[in-house]
């Protein structure tokens, strides 16, 4: 196996009222606010047929994350056992992708309200897909 | 907004018995067969805590796609209008990271054995995260 590395632009960036890691709560059911998401002209003719009312998953890319880091404990809580960052939600892993649930509020254009979403002011954005019924959500 | 470019190294890559793009289906509940993720030497330490029966969130990249793609008939019927990517599940879209729920069947090292797994042999993994309990997954 030889993987080689690849390269993306992101599709659109994250407008929040949160600007501070600290502020960020680690779910979105957690108490996180809406934000803005702005996408670039060349990426927002891919929103057509969204609308207020959907159920999106957002995904992100967690830039401020630590890419050198393959073990945790959950949640920061050093009295749980060290777990592999692949078995936690931990936004410290080598490629860090954030991946959200979010409800659509507001359709502007190539803007999209979305709430909740627990990730900071300026967070690039990589993909957005329709949640699924089923549990491949 | 500027968008700079990101890269990324992938964590692992799938072996499958799906050779050709013709034989994968849509999505993993659509007959899709298990596969071994082998993880490189780097990320295998990441996948410590992960066991047979846990429920894991797969991304990949979909390094088959066509990412010039912004709108499209979903799933390929012309009979359904024309419909933006960021409101389908195509893996024709700008940054194509396919989302996948499987179940680990068998950890052995550095190597997973989950199922349904709708990716093509030689597929980079990007990222695994667990299925949390609530809707956002």
């Amino acid at each position: 196996m030889k993987p080689s590395a690849f390269m993306f632009e992101p599709i659109g960036i994250i407008h929040s009222s949160l600007k501070e890691l600290e502020d960020v709560p680690m779910q979105g059911d957690e108490g996180a606010p809406e934000a803005w998401l702005e996408l670039t002209p060349m990426a927002a003719p891919g929103l057509m047929g969204i609308e207020a009312g959907d159920e999106l998953l957002l995904l992100t890319w967690l830039h401020l994350a630590q890419r050198d880091v393959l073990q945790v404990h959950p949640r920061g809580d050093i009295n749980r056992p060290l777990t592999g960052v692949f078995a936690t939600r931990s936004p410290d892993r080598p490629n860090p992708v954030g991946l959200h649930h979010v409800s659509v509020l507001e359709v502007t254009g190539g803007n999209l309200r979305v709430a909740p979403l627990e990730a900071i002011d300026g967070t690039p954005i990589v993909d957005i897909k329709p949640v699924l019924s089923s549990s491949e959500q």
